[in-house]
């Protein structure tokens, strides 16, 4: 698929490696934005995702740029192999607390960098795949929590005080994974280069909570899983 | 001097090696905080900074991380030489514009990791030393910015959905260049530790911005700049 160029309207996408940010990145580009893609490398325990995540760039055709920083102070079971990751049992409702895979302050570190390349580059938005449906309790996930960083950036960039905006778009905010899927599925999104096991192993865990929530979700859009497909072949 | 321990009062204290965070650091241990600085490594031309801030933090005493990362799109004269510095006729009043030595973000950068680092060890303060008076323009120095961040680390962490909230503090905003230079020689900055100027040689060019606020700040206050006596001598 063609990059699309020439609009004049780029955007920077976060890219994960997981599903949720390679559809958002496929929607927008079906927007008709011209997409350059973030990608962390922060020491999670889940590296594997980095690679995903480059594989889903260069498959929509967009630049991308990796950032390597480390946090010194750890503070997640995603960073740090000490703290056992939650199991297959924990798959938590909204207002159950927060589960040890929160990163303290992440998506916020995220989105300033994006912001920061945003204003570099003059790109007009920052899109962020941020699920507040079927998500795991953290509170960087929040429609709230965007409304506020939107403003933010109002106040805090250059940008924000001339003529062109930076928009902050979490598309995905309200949909169910399920319906994500679909969506995905309808706009081409090559899943089976996505990753989402928290673990970090050769093959999905299918175990820890972002396993479940993908299962699941493919499972309720009536979609068979393509990463599956290809471990068992 | 010793630092405050004990207090069960922690706070994150953001240190550039200039003269006011290094104010910021001495004031927030005169409240009774035991300080963890947050120095960072991202590339700027005037790297000594970063040595002058690690003397400063040992000089009260107070325990520090190092975090290092670059921005790979740059943006800013302070992080590419081949953008000229603003010389010494750019000495600027608010509302003529904002400086090529603004680094896009950056503050949302700096202080998004200070909140993750607050998080993870239970820290309930992050001090910034940022200025709106004798300022360079800069947006991300305004107070407006900072209520809007303030706000933003309610709604986006763990500790501000719980008990335990995170606040943004910001001592000097509303000082000029000669009162934090009196405050701090009051409190015992040792500020020929201190370094403002952005051009990164051995000794202040005396023509960029951030040297000719310094200079005019130690003249106003009636003190004598402790760093020049040391480079005469």
């Amino acid at each position: 698929m063609n990059p699309v160029r020439g609009t004049g309207k780029k955007a920077i996408v976060l890219l994960s490696g997981g599903l949720d940010s390679a559809t958002t990145l496929y929607y927008a580009g079906s927007k008709g934005y011209d997409c350059r893609c973030l990608i962390f490398d922060y020491g999670q325990r889940h590296r594997k995702e980095i690679e995903s995540a480059k594989k889903i760039a260069r498959s929509r055709g967009a630049a991308y740029e990796v950032m390597k920083f480390g946090l010194p102070w750890k503070g997640s079971a995603l960073l740090d192999g000490k703290i056992p990751l939650p199991g297959k049992g924990a798959l938590r409702k909204k207002g159950k607390g927060i589960p040890p895979t929160y990163v303290p302050a992440r998506n916020t570190i995220f989105l300033s960098f994006a912001v920061s390349y945003a204003e570099t580059i003059g790109a007009s938005a920052v899109f962020i795949g941020a699920n507040a449906v079927d998500f795991s309790g953290y509170p960087d996930c929040r429609p709230e929590y965007y409304r506020v960083f939107d403003k933010l950036v109002k106040r805090g960039t250059k940008a924000g005080a001339g003529k062109k905006k930076i928009r902050i778009f979490t598309p995905l905010i309200y949909k169910t994974k399920a319906e994500i899927i679909k969506l995905g599925t309808k706009l081409g999104v090559p899943y089976e280069y996505t990753w989402s096991c928290y673990a970090g192993g050769k093959r999905p865990c299918l175990k820890c909570d972002s396993c479940v929530f993908r299962g699941k979700g493919f499972k309720e859009a009536g979609v068979r899983d393509p990463l599956l497909k290809i471990m068992k072949a």
